[in-house]
């Protein structure tokens, strides 16, 4: 069976966003108000052959783990959707 | 009123992902296996206020337009959240 996996991974909430806040600050200048946070990660799209949607789960729990993530600064939030 | 918007900034299906290739081409090494593709983007989280969901709409597109997404190499999609 073929899954789409799309994961976001985030800065920690209790970590500086320079890049949200530099952003933030233009939008003004831009003609946009109101915008009072913003903050900048990684969406990624897997497209995985798995046996069951169980099996896609814990690759997709291994590839975040190991390379799509830093448990130091970041964490990771993922849904599947079965392809075919 | 208060909203999140969830945005998805991705490169256009059309163009080459260096960065994501380099990541699907690695993770057998992890002893990952299945994962035929792998595309990175932005995934960014706005707190904005405004008088209603269209007005946070407008505002989210206005973002994405101006700032947030290259219309050349990107694509952008958002979802809406009332929050208080």
């Amino acid at each position: 069976m073929k899954f789409r996996v799309e994961v976001n991974v985030m800065p920690h909430r209790s970590l500086h966003d320079p890049q949200g806040k530099a952003v933030c600050r233009n939008l003004p200048n831009l003609g946009i108000t109101g915008v009072e946070d913003v903050r900048i990660g990684k969406h990624i799209q897997l497209e995985l052959e798995a046996s069951s949607e169980d099996e896609a789960r814990q690759k997709a729990e291994m590839s975040c783990k190991k390379i799509l993530a830093n448990p130091i600064t970041e964490y990771y939030e993922f849904t599947i959707h079965p392809v075919s």
